[in-house]
Parts: C-alpha cells; sequence; structure tokens
C-alpha cells in the first residue's frame, strides 16, 4: 500500500491576500510539506492556493483546477488536474482530502468546501475563522468542526487526533 | 423564445420534517407551479425536496438527483434528470435556477448550495433561516442575499425584485 | 407516480447540417413530441441538437448544457439544466435517458455519449450511422446497439421494443 | 514553472486481462516512470488500470476515481483523486493528461474516453487497437489519432512527436 496522506487546504482565491494571511497559508504549505504529505489544493494563482502551495515547495501539490484555463495555474503546483468543471470540482477537492483545512476567512467558494465536507463526513480544521462562519458551521455538525488559531495548534491537531503519519515516524 | 422561468428551491433532506416545515416547504411548491414556473429540486423523496414537489403538483417539476439510485426519487417528481455525481450536482442546481430559495434552515448541503450560488453571483432567498446562517452569508454577500419569513413575502420577492413573469401577465 | 419517459437525442453538433440531416432530426423531435415524451438533448443551437429541438414544438424540451453561456442555447429548448462542466455532461446526457438515439453519423461528443450508454448498460438506437460506427459500437456491446434507417424504424422500435409507453394508450 | 508531464493511460477494467495484456500495460508504466513523467490513470484495481500502475512504481501514480468506494482503489496509487462522479470523471482524465494513450482494445469506457480526447482536440495514441477501433477513431480525426505496436513505439512518438521532455534532457 502506496498511498499518500492528502491535505486539503482552502481558503480565499481573492487577488491579493494580506500580508498577514499570505505568510500563515504559506507557513501551513512549508509544515505540510515537512511532513511529506500531499497538498491539495484548487490550483488557481489567486490568494490561500497560490500562498500554500509556494510554502510547499519540495513537497507534492496538486492542484484540482475548475477551468481549462492554463493561464490561471499556479506557478508552484506540481500537477494539474484540469477538472473543466468549474466549482463542481469543489466536492472533488473534498472527498479526495484526508483533512480539509480552511485557512482564513474565505468567502463563497470556501464557504461550499466546508459545507461540502460536512455533508459528506469529513472533519474540518477552521484556521482563523470569522466569528460568523464558526457559528454557523458548528451549528451545523460540532463533532466534525475544529477552530484553530495557529499553524502549530493545526499540525498538532492533524498528528494527534486524525492520526496523519508524521516523517518521524515513517518506515 | 421558449424557455421558461426556474426556481430552485433547496432545503433539508432529512427523512422527517416537522409539520411546519414541511407546510410552508408544500405551501411554496403550489405557489411556484400557480405561476406556471418550473420547480428544480435536489429530487430526492426526502425533506424538503418531497415536500415542494407534492406542493406543485400540476405544475413542472424537475428533479436533479445526485445517484442513479431509482429507489431515491420522489414520486412528486416529472423529470427526473440523474448526474450520477453526487453532491457535485449541487452546482448544476444552481446555475439552472433564476433563483435559489433556500427554505428552512437545511444542512450541509443546503448551506453549500447557497455558497455555490453567491459564488455564482445569483440571488438567494433564505426563507425562515436561522440567525448564524442570516449573519454567515450576509456577511459573504449582502447585496445577494435575501431574508423572508413567509412564502408569501417570497412571492413578492420573485415577482417585484426578481421581475419572474407572473402567470397574469403572460401573453 | 408521474414520471415521465424521457428520449435523449444526441448528435452532430457542426454549424451547418445537410439538409437531410436535419430533416431527419426534425421528424424524430415532432415523433417524440407527438407521444409526450420528454425529448432531452445537449440543448445548444447548433446542429441534430437545434433541430430536434425546433421538431418536437409542442412537447417537453429539455437542454442539458455544457457551459453557462446563454448565447448558446437553443431558443426551441423548454428548460435549460446548466451544468458548467463541459462534456463531462455527457454523462448526465445518458444516465437522464430512458432511451438513447444517437441520431445521424455524429463527431467526438456523439461518440462519446454512445460509449458511455453502453458503458451504463443503456440500449442505443443508431439511426443512419456510419459503417464504421455500426461495426465499431456492434464490436462493444452487440445486445445494446442498435441500427435504424428511418424514424419510423425508430418509433417502432421504441413503442415495440423498448416499451415506451405510446399516447394512445395512456391514461 | 514545476509543472510536471502528465501521461494518461486509459485501458480495459475488466478483472482478468490476458497474459499479453498485462505485460504490455506493465511495461508502458514501467517506461512512463522511467521518464519521470506523472503516470494518470482510472485508478482502480482492475486491468489496464492496475497493470500501468504496478509497472510505474517509483514513479508518480495519480488514480482519478470514480467513485467513494475505497476498496475498488489500485494498491499501486500513490494518490488517489476521488471524483464521487462516475463516468462523467472520464473527461477529466482526458483533460489532465498531456497525451492519451489507449492500451490494447479497452471496451465501452476507453471508447468513451478516446472519443472525450479527440472532442478535446487531445492527441490519442491507440496501442495495438482493434480494426474496428482504429478505423472507427481515425474516421472522426484522423490528424489526431496514432496508432502504435509496441511499447517502444509509443515512447518514441511521446518523445518526438509530442516533445515530451526525456528524463536525459532534464536539466
Amino acid at each position: 500500500m502506496t498511498r499518500r496522506s492528502v491535505v486539503g487546504v482552502m481558503g480565499s482565491g481573492k487577488k491579493k491576500l494580506e500580508d498577514g494571511e499570505w505568510d500563515i497559508a504559506f507557513a501551513l504549505g512549508q509544515a505540510i510539506a515537512s511532513e511529506d504529505w500531499v497538498l491539495l489544493s484548487g490550483g488557481r494563482k489567486e490568494g490561500v492556493m497560490d500562498a500554500v502551495n509556494a510554502g510547499a515547495e519540495g513537497g507534492l501539490r496538486i492542484g484540482i483546477l475548475p477551468n481549462e484555463d492554463e493561464t490561471e495555474i499556479s506557478e508552484h503546483v506540481d500537477v494539474a488536474i484540469v477538472t473543466g468543471m468549474g466549482n463542481a470540482r469543489n466536492n472533488i477537492n473534498i472527498l479526495s482530502s484526508d483533512v480539509v483545512i480552511a485557512c482564513g476567512d474565505g468567502g463563497a467558494g470556501t464557504a461550499s468546501e466546508i459545507a461540502l465536507a460536512l455533508k459528506s463526513k469529513k472533519h474540518v480544521v477552521l484556521l482563523n475563522p470569522s466569528v460568523e462562519s464558526r457559528n454557523f458551521f458548528s451549528k451545523i455538525d460540532k463533532s466534525r468542526v475544529h477552530v484553530t488559531n495557529s499553524v502549530k495548534e493545526t499540525m498538532k491537531l492533524l498528528i494527534n487526533e486524525f492520526k496523519l503519519k508524521p516523517k518521524s515516524q515513517k518506515s
């Protein structure tokens, strides 16, 4: 069995992230790559998608693209899965991830991914969510929604609670 | 041009609705059919999907089914569009609807549909939402989220604000 | 049980059909509408899709559109199901049809639909296929591939072999 | 730019391949991995999908799964992209591949993938096709259908004609 652990990172696709948002997504990507987990994202060269892939340099980065447009793919993606199905691809992001992390506040796209994850009984980590997001999704499924406030706390959760194998324990 | 107006109604897929929830979804279906609008829903024989289709008897009712399983289709659907793509079909519900109504509080599936609608710049009516839902989605896109508390108010909105043609004005 | 029979018609999407091709697709649409069956097609305003919908005037015509582009929808479609998923929507055409008819020779898109139909164990009628198409698909699944040479012969097959209820027998 | 070349291999999903078929798919997987190209396949543990992934041991093997069923995934896949959309996922296989190879005769599923590839103007290599397949697809698009009779010949085509970068030339 050679299957690798896949961590899905979702987040704002807006063109300009604020400095703090970019840094956190970048650090999250670094942390994921450092454990040899596969980073799965929406693959576009905007916002959290681009930042997290930039951070995960050296690891394996798979982007699940909504459209066939080559020009919208992040330069930091190793493999582009081109779906050509627009936002319907959000469900593939979810089904393919062992754990889903919503990084930052996000917009409508991220909200759809959190909701689809809960619909499919996946655990979701909300890293620095808004109060409204936290309240709304906790109401839908308290047992699968986890709120964190740092990359470090997120990584602990992935290793200790979701039992993704850390690199140090691999054979 | 023969295209008909399509109203998409989303809502809880749970097996047992409470009496009030069933009645409202049923009345909404009746109102939609009475204007000769096409009712589009998720098509399953559970919850709001079943109730709204039962109410729209006499109108045209199209169900966009997630799976290939014949046994899960509502008996009140006239045409079943079988997608075989699970919850990824939620995006088709949205793209095919002129206006989207989330009827009642809903769960994760409904939340994903509201979010996908806002992502695609569609107007969404939240009919009797929870406070958390109202707060969350209004924060994402205040200009496209509309809250109503009755079927009557909802119908007014569809006719007066979204300009769906009422039957009385048709040639 | 109010579900209506759905006949899917696939065929060339090229801009200009030859006269004979247009006439046959138009006549097929007429015949389908005259039996009160729902016509399902790819919904674009080109080729066989447009011709068959034009012919089915008076019946119910549902178009399963690949893209979100309003300008590519046939004017002869009553309800547009907008998938936004490109050619992946071809599988929905198949799964939603009780019987699939490939009208004329078609191109790559039609070929994919015939193949997807056979993959899903659906019966396919090839109306005026090329020799190559007939030979290829018969080799894949002889028992589900049916070749006809006229609309009349096709309608007989639908009523007598596939048992779609003709209008005259409806209660 | 870190994007890697992706070679999509399609083929029969039947449980038991004949010895010769297994060997060829296995050898094709070996050849693809030896050039450091990403192997993309349907990811199931049957037929050509399983054989080509077994052969590509040591390379990167991505499986695009139709269903959510964990038990049907090939053990030789490194990353599983779970689409949950049945055969509609065939279009993703095509859009994500730089070149598509149909390995052996295949069935209805493979036929749909060849057709979808031609629909999307992708080049397709038919490795050991049947006469019927060769005739049918060459008629649809002669300029994009390439017939080969060995893995060696196929690899030459990929390097010399489609200009996939061989490992020896990488920086």
